[in-house]
């Protein structure tokens, strides 16, 4: 529920409004050089307030790292990590306390559970994402050392490939008092051939997961996606040389197994629910009502979710790098003998 | 890896050429009526052979409950469906045993675990979509008891959406040695609200896991998906009455949680790797080579894919059912108290 | 619930008169020799009716690979071991239908599931454990090809240590209607230190659930065990030489990691609760009644639980082994750098 | 590893001698009162520095909601529970870098791990169980509101059951810088009939896994445990009469299911590894040593134990009952229809 991956374990914890947010990493591996130094920079390309066109909360975001490190190296222990939160202004939900925004988790999480921290979104706010930021962080730093990197970037915006008109495109948006949604794309490069297990663990199943599961996000496609859905297979098979694939159509990834090629995948990111336009809505004692969603929200989510993305892709992959490994115990003996 | 589910488990086993295929049901509810007799038309449904579109692979998939139900009724112990193989012609897939296929898992199997069963794909093979297709029906014959049903269909082949087409276009990609790709939709109707967890196994993202655990599949998107990419904020947000949703953008998930509207998700189903066309390959030596696959296969794998996609988003559906059951033990106690 | 093992994950399923009972592996390494020739043994080992101080039911328990194994090898697939059901005499146990043995899992199940499969003990009977003896056998052979060996013995019968004893103790306990406990010790020579996860996953916790696991089982030790527990610390730990351990109090685990030496742990196994001497009891429509467990079973069971207590230390060894392989990939970065 | 439970779900981090310490409860239900104070007397009770036979470390153990609680309820969000450490002299530790203390995890975490925090145990040390007793304490609150509580005591303190002698043998073994082992029972009363999971999760194996999990621990029986071993069959069994069970030999669990009588578990404690004698070792650079464990540390820490083992048998506990309520949705049909 709150934890991803079978081998490098991250459990997130943590409301926008409450005491502080974190995440603990339990299966990291040990001898890893890591410091509070090597963490904050992904955490600050993610951070609020760096922009007009972000959310103007502040939020320092310093990470600190209470477990799992010794005198500079990790030591295969649960390495807990830890951000306070500052920069709320609780009082300023007090209008969200029965109300349900529309397009947000609020009313999901007044049926599921009985009742639900309004403040913020509560444990359903973007801010969440931090804790992911910083475990994603941790992994990325492991996969450096093995030749992967992680990179992702915005490839559309409300329908406009043209990066030269994304800033024009949500100013509009949020000087109507709307917003707007966008396409990220996320690649894993330097993966080794062999990574994800078949059938239900297929690491493309396992990306479409942790993709969606980031908030705003309604689709995920690897390698051509739904364009494959629309091509002859003479025209989406990838071919092979001695020397190595020919195109890469499958997004790096067949039969759920990776391929050795770059690993693509797509996101559809929806745009943001926080409008201050007014919308119909109902209160938590079933009346109906009116809302304007004021406060301090980003126009076009996905900007902000660049990272985020990266951070669910390098989880998957140091996972399943991990899990790759339990195989060479196997008797090497040579068959037919 | 093989198992899929945290409380509805499924664990399915076989190759295409092996003995026999099925799968093992851990953690069904007890005295709910079944039978054999009830779970064969799922089977049926998907079952290839019975018709000049897909591969003419002759299989009666009979299903056998070997434990589990007692009397006629599950009696909470783990259900085991077995379905034997009957249909095999080994000996037409030796040329497969040293080259690997393009777009298919050849070469993935054979890096991950050194070789592979080359015969009609092995475990990749999609007749392991059987024991997916027996666990799923018995997830809906569970549901149906809760007023939920699931139900696929096609939407697209190969870019045309009118289904008098489709016809026509399967056949002219099979007279031409080629394949073609489409996409299918899939709803769960009747849901309660509320189900799904939040933050890594949101319901969506447990979806997009399990649809894209298909082989094939290449894209999921939920409700709007990435048409959701392209709109603004005021249009995408689902408003509410107290007599309910004003639209369904969403796709009945919002935050990770059920909304108690139809849940609506689509996938990208790639064309048929397997195609007669040349194609160069590569051997499990490393030299080059060239491939014709011929035998039995299907020129557009979507068709069958309907049935499986069902299943998948039965299980997925009596897994959070399940899961929701959990909570009700807390106290009673009135909030302020 | 029915599966055991996180990397070698085996799940059970089968009723004592069911159709079949049986086992499927998850995650065997690929590439090891393996036929049913090969498990044959083991399971002849567990097999009731070969001798008159165990229960006359006839079971050839011939095991059958359905999945998993090409050629003469695994593969990496799931492997399915089957057992067909060929002894049972259902008709025999109609007086259970309604009636709970006292010590046995019947009432339990009973009030946990709304109702039960009475024949045979159903799922409860120690049946089942011929599955985990034909998983426990892959294991082993696998171990086997890492120097590990896995052995059980008797250490005590009823109270008494001397084996000449044993046969003489548990046929006056027959003669008289009545059954007999025992200890019994198992015993894994070879592994390597550093097997075991810390914390909640120590490799003494580990064994301690697999083999209290086993029905009847009613207390486990490792290494000294209650003993140590009346001893000083001085005449307790195991003090070391480069040369190695000068003594294994603590029986090859020490804070849950394996030492190197052997692991050595111990059960106590309560006397078969099916007797024929009248006791006490209560109908599932809360009556008293009386019953008389006639029919066929063992004396001594803990004669019977030393291939099942080997087959689950053997599962417990390959797993934390297999999950031990994790670790490599970290980089090797010598520290301080 | 770090996390125990399935529904009920705790991650715990923090070394001896780190920033903190803490735990993650994910799973606990929503709307239970919940407060820093309901959880500090828990800890307050496992606190050392309490008395002359306990380790004179001063450590106050002030619990720290951080997350999951909301206007004093608990939200359905993860728990983030967290104790600043504040009492470390880790510089007297610094004699322990290189060397390995004989009865302790120091070794194993060498070997595993290819370093260690040395200082006080690092994630070894008896500390690590502070985080467990926070968990259990909110565990116990549940509990309570469901009728069911948790009492530990020591049965025996090196083979003496006499209360009135416990503080003379343990202060004799100080004396003469040794340690003294002892016997633990724990009781979970108001447990209602029908928790657990047949099979590889029956309930005694889970308390099993769960009570040997705590260091020190070298055996765990149920019921009459190893005394049952030595007793008849018509001696063991509990006959029953429509108003309850006759007797409790079996611990309040059949076949792994919970009978509704009290559950009755006893752990055998080893002495406190650490003592002041000289005692042979060897270094991380494999030469011979002697060396004398200075420093804190308690002469029977059997005494501390208690509890730590009430709140792993409180995490079991509450698992189980979270377990058991995901069956009700079955469909209500009356067999035979």
């Amino acid at each position: 529920m709150n934890s991803f991956g079978r081998h490098f374990i991250c459990t997130t914890f943590g409301e926008s409004h409450g005491v502080a947010i974190g995440v603990i990493i339990d299966g990291c591996p040990p001898r890893v050089p890591l410091t509070e130094k090597d963490i904050q920079p992904f955490l600050d390309r993610r951070r609020p307030g760096t922009g007009d066109l972000v959310t103007p909360r502040k939020e320092p975001d310093t990470v600190e790292i209470l477990s799992g490190v010794f005198e500079g190296y990790t030591t295969g222990t649960p390495i807990a990590l830890l951000i306070q939160n500052t920069g709320q202004h609780s009082a300023d939900y007090e209008y969200l306390r029965h109300s349900f925004r529309p397009g947000h988790a609020d009313r999901g999480y007044h049926e599921k559970y009985g009742w639900r921290d309004h403040r913020g979104g509560g444990r359903s706010s973007g801010r969440e994402t931090a804790a992911r930021v910083a475990a994603g962080a941790v992994a990325a730093i492991i996969l450096s050392h093995h030749g992967i990197t992680i990179s992702g970037r915005i490839c559309e915006i409300h329908g406009v490939v043209d990066p030269a008109r994304f800033d024009e495109i949500i100013r509009t948006a949020q000087d109507s008092g709307d917003s707007v949604g966008g396409i990220v794309e996320v690649v894993a490069a330097g993966c080794p051939a062999g990574l994800g297990d078949p059938v239900f663990l297929k690491l493309d199943a396992y990306i479409a997961m942790a993709l969606m599961s980031i908030g705003a996000v309604k689709g995920v496609e690897i390698g051509d996606g739904f364009t494959a859905a629309r091509k002859l297979g003479s025209e989406n098979n990838d071919q092979m040389r001695k020397e190595g694939y020919l195109s890469n159509h499958a997004g790096g990834i067949l039969g759920g197994i990776s391929t050795g090629q770059d690993i693509i995948a797509r996101i559809a990111v929806k745009p943001t629910p926080s409008i201050e336009t007014d919308q119909l809505t109902v209160t938590d004692d079933k009346k109906d009502a009116t809302i304007s969603v004021r406060g301090r929200h980003d126009p076009c989510i996905a900007l902000r979710i660049v990272p985020v993305a990266e951070a669910m892709m390098a989880l998957v992959i140091i996972d399943t790098l991990l899990s790759r490994n339990r195989y060479p115990p196997y008797p090497k003996i040579p068959l037919g003998q």
